[in-house]
């Protein structure tokens, strides 16, 4: 089963999306006005359960995909996470001993079969593929062996990026990372309910059809485990916060020339399990 | 005139601030559940009006002060923005040609007259005073010439900072900036009407009665209005958002031995025409 956020004309709705199109289910459950409400009140099983027998209200093509999530709490990216990435910044350090974060703001996604929108500041966006994760219930100090509970959900992101405004200035990625609709996350959150939808997937990008980006959350330098426990250490998670996992080597910078992208592609992030996130690219 | 969001039992008002205590307007204005709605509305001037002659609700020990925006959509921070401070970092870089930024979670501050709180992990809890400026009119793109009408109101912060987790990854602060409870926002909004408000005021920080950084919004490297100007060509700025520009040289890691705050440390953060912003220290 599958849940997503929609837009359809001016109203927002969730519900679980088949191949036929999407069942609005928010219309059952008053109390709960959006997704962060739902997975808050650690209520996708009872989504799961009032979709059975149900029929599709919005056919495909009658909605727009929203981020599954529309109002986290926070939205916390983990950097250079695959190997060879850090090598790829080619400025002779050491793999760093503890991962590198940094928040993104949720207006800087779109939602899945929309375009990322590249700026008429710079030509540099470029993607990134990436598992998000959706915390379902809270907590501080999160030992790893207990992490895995405290996961609601799976989803996929395109954590675009403006690769020269990373640059910018001397420390921080911020800038480079927050653009309006520069990133993607969705289509849909798929619950997890045992380690192995997460352990040992496959995580591919494709770009026009090629394969650009394509490894394993086993070879994760930091684990999913661990994020979480890194993570709350020092900040509360609260249910609805999204973990932007980590992108494999591949991303468009690293061609020599570099392969940013342009109007007209389309991009593919996929995972085992998870699904296939796509998007394209459109002028601001 | 002042405006504060304040926690009494197990009720969160926002109203009018004086000397003799708090004057309740929320209750005034059911269409605005908080200070972020009231932002929104540009409702500060109806919030002014209501409390002409008003008597107070609370009077002084009878409530706590919150963030004056409990749950503003971001909070973005201005790194390395005084003259010397970037000389600090003895990394023999130049000044960079653009600000540093990161990201704040509202859950990272306190309220006025709060402790922080210095964590178990690490015992190098630091001060940062810096001016705090509310978005009042959102934005995107916003000119330097028009920056000044985007501002609703001023406040101060305590930027407080776990130093050694500032470093633990290759890039990014986050993890030193986001610990729970360690900095603060407040004591109250100051409408902001005026450009001298803002453009020349004196900023200071002390610890235990001790001036430890004292500085001129005059002497930023990135001044406030440009800082509105860079910030909004990638993001869009909306009521509520708070930016927090900069701190003075100062801070105790930059003493030889530092100085960082310890349980029973009272810190003072005090801008002319703002107030003072004050908290102590306690162990979680």
């Amino acid at each position: 089963m599958k849940f997503a956020t929609v837009n359809t004309g001016n109203t927002q709705l969730y519900g679980a999306v088949s191949e036929a199109g999407f069942t609005a289910l928010s219309p059952s459950f008053p109390d709960w006005a959006t997704m962060r409400d739902v997975v808050n009140a650690a209520g996708l099983p009872s989504l799961a359960k009032e979709a059975q027998g149900r029929a599709v209200t919005h056919p495909n093509d009658s909605f727009t995909y929203a981020i599954p999530v529309p109002n986290p709490e926070k939205i916390i990216c983990v950097g250079v996470n695959f190997p060879d990435r850090n090598a790829e910044y080619k400025d002779g350090q050491d793999a760093p001993q503890n991962m590198s974060l940094f928040p993104r703001f949720a207006r800087s996604f779109t939602g899945h079969d929309e375009a990322l929108v590249r700026p008429p500041e710079t030509p540099q966006l470029d993607y990134e593929g990436e598992i998000a994760i959706i915390i379902g219930k809270g907590g501080r100090r999160i030992l790893q062996a207990d992490a895995y509970d405290h996961i609601a959900a799976l989803s996929l992101c395109n954590e675009g990026t403006l690769r020269d405004w990373v640059r910018h200035a001397k420390f921080n990625v911020t800038q480079g990372k927050n653009w309006d609709s520069s990133g993607a996350i969705g289509p849909w959150l798929v619950p997890f309910e045992r380690a192995e939808q997460l352990d040992d997937i496959r995580l591919t990008t494709h770009v026009n059809g090629e394969l650009r980006q394509d490894d394993r959350t086993s070879r994760m330098l930091f684990p999913i485990r661990r994020q979480i426990e890194y993570i709350s250490t020092f900040t509360t998670l609260v249910p609805g916060d999204i973990i932007i996992t980590g992108t494999p080597t591949g991303a468009g910078a690293r061609f020599d020339p570099p392969r940013f992208l342009v109007p007209g592609d389309e991009i593919i992030v996929a995972a085992e399990g998870i699904g296939e996130l796509r998007n394209t690219v459109r002028d601001e």
